[in-house]
Order: structure tokens, then sequence, then C-alpha cells
């Protein structure tokens, strides 16, 4: 038996129902409904790596300029503005794609991109876009990257959307080492949030849903709170 | 942390649940069920606006010449027939899309009309029209779009349609700032309305279902009747 | 706030639940199960327009010569014979369509049509047999055609057809002004009807559903018996 | 009010609910599970025509050699062995499809059948074989067999299946006068079988499901068992 | 009334279910769920068959050299090696069709097989893999096959996929004089086997679902254990 | 009657239930829900092999150099290192299969590979991959493969995918002499694991779900612990 180098997510309460944070390298995939904080949970993972001096890189497909995302997000109070540009650099996941199409052209950019800023912690925010515009390449694009990453010694957020009867996006889920869920769920009317972790390689993690609650501190997780 | 400006909306409860209005720029998805009250809200936050003096534009696929969306909603207190043409301009978003199919001629069209009226607020009922006219394009459109009304500081409504299975658009919330429900739930065979905020970045708002009430002074919410 | 024209349905007890009858000039799609009613509904409304000497056409597309929805609706009390042919006109829709099938002929086909016999009522039984005819020009001809009987001041209704997940066609309802369900459902195992109006622009009416009977007399609407 | 000429079923309890008979002439589906009665009920109809010197013709795709159906309705006690190729006529559907596959060629064909035998009568099981052939055309065929049919003063069966969340086949019920659903539901684990009219033009029936049973005497309806 | 020539089935409690076996010549299609007995079932009709000198030939598409179907088969009491390629015939179903992609070729090759070994009993295991290979010429083959096996006097037993939210496959249903559903339903948590006779055409057999269980006997139906 | 050699699956608890081991050879279906623990199943499988000195192949899909997942797998007890490479050979399926895109090139790469390793077991995590590459032809590939494994004499794990609605892939399940699923499932809002054997060529096995267990062991199960 073996232990497995680990990176703490910045989520209050996560780390310790993970044998200590996301292990390194890996690639997890975080899912949820609408408005479920998938947005907020990555800025928390980039954030906490800032305040480590770790660097972070950011691929958004978010609608609006670069700079938006980070002022909706220094609401929060880990959303320290100096971060963005310094600690954080973000990259337009879209434009990327749009002039670059091509599998491999596609993968050696991103490749270029994390050689040059040599990040330890990567956003993708998210990954469907690139299933727009790649189509068929798509898959194995994923695959491709995914070895990359650990080749390289990242770990990796992936966000995904769940849609009406399918809570993940069921190939990202299979290649990913994790699978994080953020539940909203509405019961008697009203919304609860919670945190399940459906799978992570590795780590002995517990099953089931826990309390979360979002607040001006971004996520918090209650491990003692099983629902 | 910082706050962010506000925009307020014009329905009656609804500014108070949401730091006091939408954020300024944004874009916002309005959906729900027909017969949910959409329009009427549409048409509330652009007549706030001419009260306001805040210049309107409204992107319609409307089936019927723009006056006809007018006399219906003169039925309503809010609805100053004097605004039309003046304050808030109509413009037909089908008729436009067929003309210029192309993505950056719909594009540059778009941005043309805004530049011209410069409008601090838009609404657009509804997105879908472009969406079957444009085909793949879509969604490059909507990104598009998107970065440009915050380039340009505008307030964006954008309608959607509930279909069965499918409560708002996917593609739509994913790149919205928010993203706002009008339910019509049945319940015990009657209908109970509602309105549910499901995200709204920079924006600390209450979950679940508040009750809301559609009268001659248009759609007003109760902040304190939560379903 | 101002007051829109009306017109009468026909229907005992619906005019009093939409402020006095139909918007004038609006276009409503009446939807619901086989054996709902629709095609009653429809016959009453074009019966009360005769009987108040205002001309109707009729665009049908009934399996069968026209003289048989007529035979049919003959064994109703207010389906008088001498109506067929003088205050209402039948078109047979498919056959016109099948000839000409450009958007812009099946357009002018209509519109002259509606020139030469100059109704104030129409019904169109149904809009989907233009949908398997037209296929994509579909959507555009709905929001012409829309448009033209604006101009040309009629009330159109269009029927529909629930499908299993899908109780009313959802681009006419989006289009419309009036949505009316004609509700059969099985409760208990035994079927109860009702109607349900969802949306009607520029008209304050209930919610929920409302019980019908159909008689000799046709529909009955019970305003006062919400299920 | 008129009244309209009927045709008894031949199925014992059915015809006192539906005013003494099928409207004549009238198209009417049956649908229904595997195994709720389909094909019982038609034959029934058929031999009581055949009983009656009413003329029927059998169009039909059933799996094997005519004779085979024969065979196997012999077993019931109305189906008399000699009205076959006397009182009752049958034809290959497929085949006479699959040969000749242009939509009026087909036409004419069955045309030239019933001008030919002079049926009162007519089975058409089933439908969707014709579906399978002629694609597209299928709904236009079935347009102008309908009003052949009422032209020809014929009463027709046509049987459609039920497939999971479709009950009956949509397009057909719409065109046809008569639509009629035989339940073999499971309640409780076992399994009951009822027959419901959900629509019959120019006729005054009940709604809901009655019990039905099958013996030796084929489809018996019990009127007075409402489930 | 007539009688019609019955074949046993061998599956103990079956027969009596149904006058004493399947009627003879006819199709049955056996479906159900993966591991509820349908390779079982086909098997003891065969092996039956065998022991009452009736030639059988085994059509499959099993995923291993044929000897291993019955090197499995032979675990159960009635699996006696010797039959295997005396009484019971093997034919590599998918090798065939792929080698003679033809309608007219495939079924020629099949009547050439039937013709050769002069069945009495066919299984074919399964249908599907024919559709996956012919296409669009699968319904039409099906029809003539159902036609080839009367004339020749054989009975069939095709086994059928559910899946889910169909527990058979429709289009064989239609066509089929019987069908056999064999349930491993979940109840409690657990599982609960049975057998529903849905349709057999000729026969008065029992509705609802009965108890079977598997052992070294293979199936054992309990006609007095409905569930 | 026969008895079939059997090989054991390194799982305890679980070779009890099943007459001592999966038949061998054999081609066994593993499928569950993400996070199921189908990957600890597959790598228990194959140490299990080492174990005994039965040499292993691993044609893997995963996300990541191959050392990854020997890294993750050595958090168990039972997974040496220094089996890599050694007892247990891995060959990333999705590239071989880009390079040779052919049917026959790919069915021959696998049959040199096992000619060469002459492996006892086999695990294929997943098929699911060869069907993105494969398309059409993936279909025939699985016959062939199931057919050149039982002549080679290997027993294989093919793993599979839940999805919303089908728990299996339909075509292996078919296919297969084994299917396994692991559940997780959510009971009261939290989960639990659970073993169902729901099909196993010439073996007789319990039905029903029983209890499972992830630890530092890997799986166990508890076949006194029925759900």
């Amino acid at each position: 038996m073996r232990t497995i180098e680990r990176i703490p997510t910045g989520i209050p309460g996560l780390d310790e129902m993970i044998d200590g944070g996301l292990p390194f390298p890996s690639l997890t995939l975080v899912a949820g409904d609408i408005g479920s904080g998938k947005a907020t949970f990555c800025m928390q993972f980039l954030c906490k790596g800032a305040e480590l001096k770790e660097p972070g890189l950011f691929f958004m497909t978010f609608g609006g300029p670069p700079e938006w995302i980070f002022k909706f997000m220094s609401t929060y109070e880990f959303g320290e503005q100096r971060y963005l540009g310094n600690e954080i650099k973000y990259i337009d996941l879209g434009e990327c794609i749009e002039a670059k199409k091509q599998l491999n052209e596609v993968l050696e950019m991103i490749r270029s991109l994390i050689l040059k800023f040599q990040p330890k912690r990567i956003v993708m925010d998210s990954l469907s876009s690139i299933k727009d515009v790649m189509g068929d390449d798509y898959k194995r694009l994923l695959l491709k990257f995914c070895k990359m990453i650990k080749d390289l010694k990242i770990a990796v957020l992936v966000t995904g959307e769940s849609v009406p009867g399918s809570p993940y996006p069921i190939d990202i889920a299979h290649l990913a080492d994790g699978v994080i869920l953020l539940h909203n769920t509405e019961v008697n009317l009203s919304r609860r949030r919670s945190i399940e972790i459906l799978k992570m390689r590795g780590t002995s993690h517990p099953c089931g849903k826990y309390a979360i609650d979002i607040s001006t501190k971004g996520l918090t997780v209650y491990p003692g709170l099983q629902l």
C-alpha cells in the first residue's frame, strides 16, 4: 500500500472528507445544476492555490469579458482582485478552439499554454464548449488531455452541467479520477444544497450527500451533516 | 469584497430579493411555461426603464404587428402607450435575421442597432427564433452577443420556453449571469404561480419558490410567501 | 389602460371567463387529446358567427368529403345544415397546400381566399398538416400567417393535438395570443372533461381547470365548477 | 339535428353504447396492446357482416398464409369457415403495396379492389405496414383513402398498435371518425381487459373503461361494468 | 369451431396452460430480460423435440463456438450432449447472413437449410442480429419468413430482448402467433421469476403472471401460482 | 449433466455464490454506475491471477499514463506494484485501435497480443471506446472477439457503464456468458452498495442483490446479506 500526494481544495470541510485533498495530479469532474455552485467551487480552488502561491490557469467559456467573472467573484471574501492576471491567468477557451480546430492544434495550444504558465491548478469551465466545436474529435481530445495533465503534474477541475435525466456528463465522468456532484434538490417545494463524492480514485471517501452552504465565504461543506 | 451596480426590474417585491436589482450589465434568462408571465415580466422591465428615462430595445418575434403587443400590454396599468417608439423601440428580430443569415452580419446588425439607439435595457423574446434560423452558428452568436452587451453596458432579458422535461434552455442558462424561473405549477388540479431565482452571479439571493400574482399591475412578487 | 374588442365564442359559460370573448383580432390555439372536443369547439365558434351573420372560413384536413364533417356536426343542436356553403365556407387545406408548396404561394393562396370571402372567423383544423407538407418553411409560414390575420382583422382558432409528454404544440403556443386546453383526464380509471385557459393576451382570466360537458348542445363550460 | 346511419359491430354489448353501431360510412381505429383482442374484434365485425350478407374485404399483413388467420379464428364460435372466399375476401396488403409503390398506383389498386368486390365492410390489419413501405407518402395516402371510403359508402376498421408512451397511432386517430382502445392493463400484477371509446363522430357515447371478456364467443362488452 | 394441432414445449407446467402445446405450425416470440431464461426455454423446446425424434434446427448468434452453448446447457438434466449434431443441428446465423446480404439470398439460404434438415422445430436466437445486418429489408424478411415456416409446417421460437421501456420487440410481436414474456422482476429489492402469455392465436390461455423456477431441470412453470 | 471448469475471481465472498468461480473460458460483463467499484473489481481479478501465476492482460482506455491506474490501485492491499509489467501487462486499447481502424486489423492485433502474452485472464476497460472508434463494425468485432477468446481459453472481464434508463450495455450483455451488476443505489438519500448476478451461463447462482463493501482490501461480497 502506498499513499498519494494531495492538494487542498480550499473548500472548508471538504478536504477532511477526501484524505486531505484531491489526488495530485488528477482530473476531477464537478457537476451540478444551474446555480448549484460549480463556478464558486472552481474559484475557491484557484484562489486557494493563489493563496499558496501555486499558479492557476482558468480556461473559461463564460459569456462575457473575463474581467467580469472576477468582478462577480469579488463579491466573495476569498476572491482577491489582485490574483487576477498574477497567480491566476485566464484563457478564453472558446476563442482558442475556434481559431484552431484541428485536434492536434488545440492540444498543442493547450500544452504550450501550460508549459508557458506552469500551473499547478487548472479549471476548465466548461469542456462542453469544446464538444460543440470539435464534434467527433472531442473524445480523443479528452483522452489525450487527461494523459497530458498527468504527465505534467497538474490538478484539474472540469465543470459539467446536469441535464434532466443525466446528472453528469458520462463520458467525462468515466475518464475522470474523481466525480463530485453539487445538488440543489427540491425537497417539499424548497431547495436544499448538498455535495456528493461519487468517485475518487485512490481515496477512501464517504458516500451519500452532505449539506453545503453558500455565503460570502463561498461554499462550506458540513461533513457531519449527512442528508 | 466589492459591490456591483444594480438596475431595478420594475417588478414589485423582486428587487429586494436580489440586492436591489439585476447586476448591471448582465444577461438574465427569464424562463417559464406558456402563460407563466414571461412577456409581462419583460414589459414591466422595459416600462420601468422608460419611466426612469432609460432607453429600451425590444427585439421580438411575437406573431403579429408590433403595435399589437403594446395593445395587449396596454391593458396593464404600467403599459403607457406613449412609450412605444419613444423610450421603447421594437425590432422585428425574425425579419432581421432572415435577411442576414451570416453569423457576423447578424451580430453586426444587432450591434449597429444598439449603437444607434443606445439602450440601457434590452429584451429578446425569444432567442429560440434565432436558433431556428441560424442552426449551428447559434451558440457562437450567443457567446459573442453575451460579450458584446457587457462591453456596451446593457442589462438584457432573454426569454426561454419551458418544455416537458426541460424547464429552461440549458445552453442559454449556462451563459447567462442570472436565471429566473416563472412557475405555473399544477397543485391538486389547480395552478399556483411562483418565481424562483436559480442563479444570479454576484448576488446573494434566496432559494426556493415565492408566490407571485398577476393583476392589472402586472407581476407582483411576495418575498414573504415562500411556497 | 385600454380595453380590447371581443368576439363571443358561442361556448356557453366560456365568454364570461375571458372578459366577454376572444380578443379581436387574435389567434387562439385550442389543444387537447383525441376525443376532447376540439372539433366541436371550433364548429360552435363558426356556427355562433353564422348566427351573428359573421362570415366564417373553415380550413380543414378532415379525412373525408367536407359534407361529412357537417353531417356529423348536424347531430348537435347548433349545427344548422343551411350554414354550410353560405355563412361558413370550407376549404380543403391539404389539397391547397399540396398544389402550391412554395411558402409564398401558400401564403398568397390563403390571403386571396381570405380577401375573397372576407371572413371574420377562421378555423384551421389542423396546422400540423401544413407542417407535414412544408417542412422547414412551416415556422416562417406560421409567423407570417399570424401577422396577416391581425392586419386583416380576423379571429382565428387553430387546433393542436396533445401527444404523450407534450399537451400542446409548443411552437404554435408561443406565437398564439391565447392557448386553451381541453382535458379528458383519467381520474381513478374514469375520464373527467375540463377546460383550462393557459394564456390569453390582454385578458384577465381564471387559472386552473373548469368542468365541461359535451351534449347535443355541444360544449358547455361550468365556470363555477373548478376541478 | 339529424340522425346518422349505423352498422352493427357484432360485438355483444358494444352497439348499445354507440347509438346502435358504427356510423356508416366511417373509419374507426381499433388500437391496443399485443394480445388485447384487436384481431378478434375485426373478425367479429367481418363475420357479423357475412351473417347479414354484407360483403367484407380483409386487407391483411398477417405473417402467414391467409388461410391461417381463418384457421385460428375458427376456434371462435362466430368464425364460420365457409365465409372465407365468399362473404369475406382477403387481400395480402403487403404484397400489393410492394408491387406498386407509387401513391396513386396503390390507391388505384385499393379502389379497383373495392369496386370489384363492392364491400360494405373493410378491415385493414394493419395500416402501419403501409407506413413502412411508403414512407413520406403514407400520410397523403391515408388522407385520400379516408375520402375514398366515404365516397364509396363503406365502414372501415383499421388496427393500430399501442407502443410504450403512445396508446394509439396519433396520425390515424386524428383522421379517424372513431377511436376505440382495447386495454389489457396490469392491475396489482394481474391483467384486466377493458374497452374505451375515445372518440366517435356524430355519436353520443359513454367515456371511461368498460369490462370486456374474451371467450369462444369472441369479445363481449359489459356496458354496466365501468372500471 | 375447430381444433388446432399442438406441439409440446417440454417446459413442465406450460403445456397445460396453452391447450396442450404451441399451435403447429406457428411462430412464437419468447421475450425477456437478460438472465430471464430465454435460452434455457429454447433449449428445453429443442431437447423435447429431440426426445420425441423431431429434428430441430438452432439458428444462433451466440458469442462463441456453437459447442459452447451445448457445454453450458449440458449442466441441465435435459441437455443430452448426444443430441448435438444429430437431432439438433446448429447454424451460425450471423455468418450466414454476413455472406449473403440480399433479402432473397438470405431467405433462400434459410429455405434450403430447412429443406435439407427437414426440422419440425426451429429456434432463432436472435432475430435482432438479422436486423443489424439487413437494415430496411429486415421487416420484409420477417414477413416472408413467417409465411415460409407455415407453408413448411414448422414450430418456430424466436427470442427477443427486453429493453428499458419496451418489454418485447414490437414488430416481431405483431407478426408472431404467440408472445410469451419471461419476467425477472425486482420486487422489494429482490427478484421474482414469472412467465406471462400475452398472446397465442387459436389458443385459450390464462392472462397474468405465473411463477417459474429455474433449476437443473430447466424452467418449470407453476400454473397454480399466479402472482 | 457435466461440470464446467472454474476460475476464482479474487473477490472475497463472490466465488462461493457462483459454483467456485467464473466459467472458464467465458466473457463476463461487469456493469455499474460511476464509482460503483468496476475498476476495483477488475484489478482484484487480475491481481488474483498474478498471485496464482496466471498471466493477465489489461486492455485499458483509462485517462492517464497506465502507471497511474496502478498507482491508484496500490492504495489497496492486493495491488502489489511488482505485478505491473510482469504478471500483468497493460495495453492502451484506444491507441491501438486508432492506429488500425479496420475490423480485421484490430482483431488481428488483439489476437497477436494474446498469442504473444498467453494470458489466462483479460480485462477490457472499456469496450465502449471500441464502439466510439469503430462504429458499425463494433458489433461484428464483438461477436468475433467472443469466439476468439473461447477458442484461446481465456476468462475475460468487460466493463460497462450504467446510464440513466439502461443499467448495462444491452448488446454486450446479450453476447456475454455472465452479467454482473454493481449497484450504488440511493436509499433514503444515502447510498448502499450491492452486487447482483443477472446471468451466468452454466452456473447456478442466487438472484437478487447482496451487500458489498469497499475497503483497503478492495470489494468484499457478503453472500449472507441479501438486500
